[in-house]
């Protein structure tokens, strides 16, 4: 099989331009096939104020009332992913950028209501692999916003690495892929105050200790924990790395599924 | 050739949510080949209101300033292209979104600046209809936003009813076209108090005697002129009709090339 790699980058790079120039830049030279996944986040919070619309945090995870929906498809599937799709253009990337509901690649349920009513947010139910394969191999870049649907006619707010999660998986079927998770370190620090300690391969035994030492902690733990299900999925590889050496994987953590 | 519609509808019906529901339900039904153009202008002008930025329009036309193309991208490329989608899906359509970067299917320039500098608005250059096409042949409705890309990293703000001329044009390679022009009236009326007066049939002898006549003037006009174009370059048919009647294209008016 094809080599695939998939980059998510978060909004910290994407809502920065010149971060997110040197982002695109970097990316539209690896090699293969490829997809991005992107973030938003801040951007969302940003515009929602100058709407004078409160944006609700719970658990980091933000609450998505009728009118927060409004938001995050304007930014999400409008702004961001829109300017990712004509900056790879210029660069001779032919992108496209796709929400779940786009193709239906990406159907989703509305997150049942337990202790907090998250609105409409939805958990991935379903991928459609073959139909992103299909434009992949005619050479298109999907460029994926952190949007699915319900194929009810509405659309649903998803976390960006979930989407990147599960699209992975999904083309794991077709590709080698491998997933990079791009944050603003070099990689999992032993020691976060430097740089050069990144921690080169994480097993889901050297993961137990790291948390049960406190050196894993907060959203890092699930996204190694969904990295571990990348890779029992057949995702070949998951790294987590700086969004400016997505170039060079062999610098960053590799996630190994042993 | 197998056939084509080509609906374009404005803002006035998909900034609606009881007659987009109507609408895509009716477009839903169209058989063969489908596409869907929208505008949204309206949706700009009042959220660039919330957001305190001005709307400036020149001779009816929009003056896209870098803040009104951040709004333009949020709303045509995101909200109302996005909705759509999801809305289309919903009923079985398997839509797919697109601006002009998306795939690098549409290409424009930047308006000289003569009398007025419109900013960041596109002329059409460069239409791939080959990729639209393709998709088409697998099933696929494009859902195309007022938004042209240069490939040089800028978003361009692109009449909707331009991008609907311009798609069928290019389409006409591949299908017999019917371009459909959704306004809120059933056709071009011969009295403009009466929906019962619709002139049944329009060629270029008869438009310039409607408009020497003043009945037919203003946004008509170059509507009636950019479909002759349209006839010239093989679109099969253009008709003007009430977005309701989009099933029944013989109760509008018809342009005809001679």
């Amino acid at each position: 099989m094809k080599e695939l790699t998939l980059v998510k980058v978060g909004g910290k790079i994407v809502e920065n331009p010149n971060n997110l120039k040197q982002l695109l830049a970097d990316f539209s030279e690896i090699e293969g096939y490829k997809v991005l996944v992107h973030g938003g986040g801040r951007s969302a919070t940003a515009l929602a104020e100058q709407l004078d619309i409160e944006t609700q945090m719970v658990n980091g995870r933000r609450i998505t009332d009728r009118n927060m929906l409004q938001i995050v498809t304007m930014v999400y599937g409008g702004l961001i992913n829109k300017n990712i799709v004509t900056g790879l253009q210029a660069l001779g990337v032919n992108a496209l950028g796709l929400t779940g509901a786009d193709l239906n690649y990406m159907r989703s349920e509305k997150r049942p209501v337990k202790e907090v009513d998250y609105g409409f947010v939805g958990d991935v139910k379903e991928v459609n692999g073959a139909i992103l394969a299909d434009l992949i191999q005619k050479g298109i870049t999907p460029v994926l916003a952190p949007l699915t649907h319900d194929k009810k006619g509405n659309l649903l707010n998803t976390n960006a690495d979930t989407i990147a999660g599960e699209a992975s998986k999904a083309l794991a079927e077709f590709f080698d892929v491998t997933l990079v998770f791009c944050f603003e370190k070099k990689g999992v620090l032993a020691d976060e105050n430097d740089e050069n300690s990144v921690i080169k391969h994480i097993n889901p035994d050297s993961f137990q200790k790291l948390v049960a030492e406190g050196i894993i902690s907060g959203g890092m733990i699930p996204k190694i924990e969904n990295s571990f299900d990348a890779l029992k999925a057949g995702v070949k590889a998951v790294v987590i790395t700086r969004a400016d050496l997505i170039k060079e994987k062999n610098l960053g953590t590799t996630i190994l599924e042993e």
